[in-house]
C-alpha cells in the first residue's frame, strides 16, 4: 500500500525478494492497530525512494532455504523481527537494543521504511529471524505481541527490583491481544491477575477466565485497587491517570498502549505528583522488543495452553480475502490472514 | 507545636529524653518545607495519646553518652534517621527499606507520631542513628535532604539499568536545597548538569555556576531538551509535565517535589501516553531514604568542597529565634536553628 493513502491496501505481483540468507515462505500474518492505522493511512513510511510499502509484521514463516552451517534450517518455523538498527547504531542499538534505539533512526518491516513479511516468500539476515517450536505451527504467528508484553514485563521486573519486590496482584487494562498475552505471562509468573474491559460477553471474558486470571467491567478501582503491577493496554488517556491513581505504594505501571494525540483531560497534577512521590510510584512507557524479548516470548508460548492460545485467533482470513481482515468487528480480538500453503 | 493548629510551635520544657540507647545532644537543626507545612497546621501528627508534637527531622548532633562497645562514640557527630519502621513490619521495612514502606505505618520523627530533633538532648536507637565525618560539624545537618537526593539517585540509576545505560545530560528542576544538592550529586557523577529556577540574581543561580553546573531561568524546553535524567524538585504540577515532554528517550524523570492537591491543569493525555510509550519513558516517584542512603549521603558531603557546602545555608538563627527560621525570605536556600552548644 501507500502510506499516507487510505485504502491504498492491495495484493500485488512482487519481484523475488532480497535482503538476506534465509528465504522464508509466509504462513500467517496478524494483523494488530498498528496495521489499521497504516491502512487508514494516518501512519507508515515506504522505503526510501518509494511510494509503496509492503505491510505485515506479524509473522510466521517456513524457511525454504537456509545457509549451510546456520542454526536454522529448511523447514523451521521462523518470526522475523520488526525492527531493525540504523547501519551507525546509536548506543543501545549497538548492543541488539534496538526497541530502546535513542536517536529514532531504526526502521521497522512492514511499518517504517522497511517491506513487511505480507508477502508470499521474504528473505532476512539469520541474526533478525528468530526459530519457534515446530508445536507453534498454529500460533507462532503471536510471537510478536507477545514479544512486546515480554519486553513490557521485563521492564516492570527490572525496574521492581530498585528496592525489595515482593508483587503479589497485577492488573491489566484491556482484553485484546496485548491485554491477553500480559495476563498470560503474569499467570505463568503465579501472579493473582485481573483483567478490566468493557465487553460484557463474549470471547476476551472468556479467555480470561479459561486463564484462571479475574475478569472486570467498570472502573480500574472497582476491578482491582492496590494492584503491585498495571500493564495498561489500551491507550486510553483518563485510564492511565486512573490506573496511576490506584496502583499500590511502591508499584510500577507499564504503558504499552498508542494512543491518539489531541484529547484533553483536566487532571489534578498536584494530587497525581504528590501520590507518585510519597508512594514511590513509578509509570515506565514500552514499544517494541528486541531478540531476546522474542526468545522469551517463543518460550512462554510453548509452555501455553494450545487451547488457550486458540482463543485468541478469532478470525482467519485467506490471502485473497485480505480486505476482510483489515476490517475489526465486535468480537476480534487477533485477526489472520492465512498465506498459500 | 500541636499538629493542626497553626502557629502553635513555641520553645517549651521537656522532660530528659528516653527512647534509645544514644544521648544525642542536638548542635543543628534545618528547616524545609514539610515544617513549614506542620507549622501552619496543615500536616504533621502527634505521637499517639498527646497534642504535642517536638518539631525537626533534619539535624545534627554530637553524642554526649554511648553504650560501651557501639560503633559509635561519645564525641562523634550524628544524624538521626526520620523514618521508623512499624513494630510490625511491611516485607519492605523488615528488609530496612522504610522509605519503600507499603502499607503507611511507618512513624517520623518531627513529622508523623515521632518526636523530633529539636530539643537539646534527645536520645536514640543506635540502628537509626548514622555517623558523620568530623569535617562536616558545620555542614552535617544538610545530610538528610542529602540522603532524600541519594535515594533519588539511586532510583534513577537502578531504573536506568534495565536496559544498556549511558547517561550524558542531566536537568533538575528547582534550585532550592534538594535542587542544588541534586544537582551536586549529579556533578559529582561526571555529568552534564543543568538547573532551571525562576530566581535571576542571589544564591542560587551562585551555588549553581560554582558547582560547575549551567543555570537556567525560563522554561523546561529551553533549559536542557533531551536530557537523560530528570530531577524534578518543584513539585509544580505544570513543569512535571513539561519535563515528560522533554526529556530524552530512554530517559527518566524522577519525582521528589511534594505538592499541594486542588490545582486542575489540561494535559494532552494521549500524547503524553503516546510519547512515553514510543520513547520507553520512566516516571519515578521517591520519597525519604534509609540508612545505605544516609550512608552514601555521607560520602558525598564529605567529598564536596565545604565553601560550596556553605553556600547552602543562608541562614542561622539561634534556638531563642526560631520564629525567624520559620520565616521563608526570598533568598533563603536552607535555614538552619543552631541549639546552644
Amino acid at each position: 500500500m501507500q502510506p499516507g493513502r487510505a485504502r491504498s491496501a492491495r495484493v500485488d505481483d512482487l519481484d523475488e525478494p532480497d535482503g538476506g540468507d534465509l528465504l522464508v515462505q509466509t504462513l500467517d500474518i496478524g494483523i494488530c492497530g498498528t496495521d489499521l492505522e497504516i491502512v487508514s493511512g494516518r501512519y507508515g513510511w515506504a522505503p526510501p525512494g518509494g511510494e509503496r510499502l509492503v505491510l505485515g509484521h506479524e509473522s510466521l514463516g517456513r524457511v525454504l532455504d537456509a545457509p549451510a552451517g546456520s542454526d536454522i534450517q529448511a523447514g523451521d518455523l521462523v518470526v522475523g523481527i520488526v525492527r531493525r538498527p540504523d547501519p551507525v547504531p546509536c548506543p543501545n542499538c549497538a548492543v541488539g537494543e534496538w526497541d530502546m534505539c535513542r536517536n529514532g533512526r531504526y526502521t521497522e518491516h512492514g511499518i517504517k521504511e522497511l517491506d513487511g513479511f505480507a508477502r508470499e516468500r521474504y528473505r532476512i539476515d539469520p541474526a533478525f529471524a528468530v526459530r519457534v517450536d515446530a508445536s507453534l505451527e498454529h500460533f507462532g504467528v503471536l510471537l510478536e505481541p507477545t514479544s512486546v508484553v515480554a519486553k513490557a514485563w521485563e521492564q516492570v521486573e527490572r525496574i521492581g527490583a530498585r528496592a525489595h519486590w515482593e508483587p503479589q496482584r497485577v492488573l491489566v487494562t484491556g482484553a485484546g491481544p496485548i491485554g491477553l498475552l500480559a495476563a498470560l505471562l503474569a499467570v505463568q509468573r503465579g501472579l493473582e491477575t485481573h483483567v478490566v474491559d468493557l465487553a460484557t460477553t463474549g470471547p476476551k471474558p472468556d479467555a480470561v477466565g479459561a486463564l484462571g486470571a479475574m475478569y472486570h467491567t467498570g472502573s480500574v478501582a472497582d476491578a482491582c485497587a492496590g494492584a503491585d503491577v498495571v500493564i495498561e493496554c489500551t491507550g486510553v488517556g483518563q485510564l492511565v491517570f486512573d490506573v496511576m491513581a490506584s496502583v499500590a505504594p511502591g508499584g510500577v505501571v507499564c504503558l504499552t498502549g498508542v494512543s491518539s494525540g489531541g484529547r484533553t483531560l483536566s487532571v489534578d497534577a498536584g494530587a497525581l505528583n504528590r501520590e507518585m512521590v510519597l508512594e514511590n510510584e513509578v509509570v515506565v512507557g514500552s514499544v517494541n522488543a528486541n531478540r531476546r524479548h522474542y526468545e522469551a516470548a517463543a518460550e512462554c508460548l510453548r509452555r501455553a495452553d494450545a487451547g488457550w492460545l486458540e482463543r485468541l485467533i478469532t478470525r482467519r482470513a485467506r490471502l485473497e480475502r485480505f480486505a476482510d481482515a483489515l476490517e475489526r468487528r465486535p468480537d476480534d480480538i487477533k485477526t489472520v490472514i492465512e498465506f498459500p500453503k
